[in-house]
């Protein structure tokens, strides 16, 4: 499987698209810029979504649901929110086909809207517009919702999981009766973020705001999760948004305060997406295939029987099935392939490709001398174990492979950061060295623009707790407090 | 909160929709036919969705995802699907908005989409689409593949839950190389159905096939599972679908078998929906709100202090939090709603209207004497129990009340159920008792129909392992081998 298979060096992009595909996890639909993920995709997307679900019912919020089509009309309401989603949208514009004169199926003309729907990008004008029943006072207050859901934008390049015209999310949406409290959500979400990626997807990730010009299309504050991929390019992984009271104006969404006053409610949404799933391959996987994080791999462990005939298999198997009950008496998960339409080597390359973080072989030797061939995906080191005791070994190498995945996209990270103080040195790293880049900036949408056309390089983020210090913007010349993080991006 | 609230005997329509609504279930959305699903009404769809889930990957199924547009071109490929679905389609016909000349937002005709797409009310065309890549010999057979998703069925009367333009659901859609194990799948999958509807929902229900006039569009045949809810009414709660090879021939899908012969591909499909939400409500509900049944409550037990000062609260909270331990200890959900701004009498009515199975009542004298009151929603039945133990009691009791609204809901359905043998006795008992009505039917489409516009009963199903006996058919006096179940129907 590997043979025929572009190693990262050679094409980055060429890499990871085959991997998508070749390790089963989605493809390009007939639709499009619409994706089919598949069963083994959607396995990691589950377990992502089952963490993070997790998290935000232990953070007070819950689930609920609100339509998939949103009136035009609504779209219109907040002016920088529809200037950023017009662009790109689905619009239903009928409700009915028929068959015409000649058999075919068209368009019944005669079924057409009122008034267009739009497929949501983004669920904000709908949900504040549904709040405005929800909310009278006070005791109404916080509402901490979230919605797991399919989304559309009608992107013109798209590439699977990294930028698909539809994909799947899940956006939160709170409403609060002071800025403070809302402010304070729209950090402990970033918190939730940054804590899933590091401790689930082993990716280290920035934590800041976005500037002005990368914000989203109705924030007042844009909070960012960036991470980097193994290329040297930015992904940003998670957004968490203070919207201040624009919906709640847009939308007429207005409480009875404790004082007894009217006062508009304060808002946050934040969101994450199957985006996620580009983030882990690429920040992990090798020239040799998958490499999956344990926390989120589907199978965890893999267990390959080694055999000449069907005698041994049966004994074999007697053992392996042990083991195999023994492990998932911790909680992991354990496949047995005992399966005779495929030899060993073939089960583990596939297993190998497919980024199963441990594979266990056992063989007639294995059976006489109570040893089992323990491989790890992450460093393809093979060891020989005794049998005994085997479960507690496992789920130490797990815990193993999990933190060594972190520590190494820590360190590819720390070796790919660079300060530069001069235009030579910007464009120097952005074009041959990648990664991030900590320049001085002097705060301008204009400044960040031409540097953008220059260099493709945009600001992914200007860190919390950001040191300060007195620089010169390294475009402008012109006095700046602290340096931003550059660089190319998904 | 049930003063206002409508009686069942009254009028059972409005006592539904107004329940629906006070309950927190779900409302209207300014979409029309579109509704929210308010965070309670979700938490129990999240129930659904769970056991549900559980049971699809222990038979086998993994999950995938398909996209939410599927061409036009495609749902003409098959025949009969594209005429069931055809007048009820969301279409969506451009990519863009744009500000026109006015400064309005209006649709960008020059974004113009070359093939309409429909948002689908089905997937079965754009999955067996993929198939085709998927499928080349009997190696890649079966495919056992589920998605949890949305759909649109652009109905023209719609009623919370029970008929929506969107709705939830799971769409299985599984591939087999023969057609045995394709109807051995079809049968499978309505047993898990069955057993849902009875062991979690508590709802017990017919299992059968449609007659060909009720069959789904592509379906060779349509089993079902049919539900009696207490207006007298059926409501179809479940369909699994033997497709036969009817989307392989319209996809092309084929397989090379082990005897080397290319054959078509044998296919099923088979979904439930947020529907089940409406039968839950209707199966079991009563005039003083939602009753649920334990293993689908969000809430399974409440615990409410009665108190007179915070003295008196602070020392009944000890208690009360470690007796909400001891019970969240057996796997049970437990609320200690000590807020202080809602009287006890209030937090009663309001967790009684919203059906928390059981709820537990402790003041001052309870910890005296080591008691707590305990009330059953299902009967509304009251008792003082000891503390002592009081986590096995709770348990127990929460499993009476699951297998008490089976029965109760079993007792109703056997004495709505009427045998009848003439038109007259036929016409009374659809109009004046409602149920199911066993009777003979001559076996065709036009006999079926005629009844139906004489009395809006159809015929719900035809019973599996159904009794055989020689009668005459109550409308046309044909020769019949066997009672059909009648009904009018959600």
């Amino acid at each position: 499987m590997a043979k025929d298979f572009t190693k990262r060096a050679d094409n980055y992009s060429q890499w990871y698209n085959e991997l998508v595909i070749k390790a089963d996890l989605a493809e390009n639909s007939a639709v499009r810029g619409c994706m089919v993920i598949k069963p083994y995709g959607y396995a990691i997307w589950e377990k992502m979504q089952a963490a993070l679900d997790k998290m935000f019912k232990e953070t007070g919020h819950q689930n609920a649901y609100f339509p998939l089509f949103i009136p035009k009309s609504f779209f219109t309401k907040e002016a920088s929110h529809v200037e950023g989603f017009a662009k790109e949208c689905a619009v239903v514009t009928h409700y009915r086909l028929k068959t015409d004169e000649n058999g075919k199926i068209v368009v019944d003309e005669t079924a057409k809207l009122e008034e267009e729907l739009i497929v949501r990008p983004t669920s904000e004008t709908i949900i504040w517009d549904t709040y405005r029943n929800w909310i009278q006072s006070y005791r109404d207050l916080p509402i901490l919702v979230n919605q797991w859901a399919n989304v559309v934008r009608w992107e013109m390049r798209t590439r699977l999981f990294l930028r698909t015209a539809e994909f799947l999310w899940q956006e939160g949406h709170t409403a609060h009766a002071t800025q403070e409290e809302a402010l304070t959500e729209t950090r402990q979400m970033l918190d939730v973020y940054a804590y899933f990626a590091e401790n689930f997807m082993a990716v280290p990730v920035l934590k800041g705001v976005k500037t002005a010009n990368e914000r989203f299309a109705g924030a007042i504050e844009t909070f960012c999760i960036e991470a980097l991929m193994q290329d040297g390019k930015a992904l940003q992984a998670g957004t968490s948004h203070f919207l201040g009271q624009n919906f709640a104006k847009a939308f007429d969404v207005k409480f009875l305060t404790k004082e007894n006053k009217q006062e508009y409610v304060w808002a946050t949404s934040w969101g994450v997406s199957t985006r996620l799933m580009g983030a882990l391959v690429m920040a992990h996987s090798d020239d040799n295939g998958l490499v999956l994080p344990p926390k989120l791999a589907p199978i965890q462990v893999v267990i390959v029987p080694i055999y000449k005939n069907e005698e041994q298999l049966a004994q074999i198997s007697v053992k392996a099935e042990a083991i195999k009950k023994a492990i998932e008496s911790k909680g992991i998960s354990v496949k047995y392939d005992n399966r005779d339409t495929y030899k060993p080597g073939w089960k583990f390359a596939e297993y190998e490709f497919k980024g199963v973080p441990l594979r266990l072989a056992i063989g007639p030797r294995d059976l006489e001398e109570g040893t089992i061939e323990v491989a790890r995906r992450d460093t393809m080191e093979k060891a020989t174990y005794q049998q005994i005791d085997i479960e507690n070994k496992v789920e130490h190498l797990l815990e193993s492979i999990q933190s060594n995945l972190y520590q190494k996209a820590l360190n590819f990270r720390d070796m790919s950061t660079y300060k530069v103080d001069t235009w030579d040195e910007f464009k120097d790293a952005i074009e041959n060295k990648g990664g991030f880049v900590l320049a001085h900036w002097d705060g301008t949408t204009e400044t960040e623009l031409k540097i953008k056309d220059a260099t493709k390089a945009t600001i992914r983020t200007i860190p919390l707790n950001n040191p300060q210090e007195n620089g010169k913007c390294i475009f402008s010349g012109k006095p700046s407090t602290q340096r931003v993080v550059f660089a190319k991006s998904y």
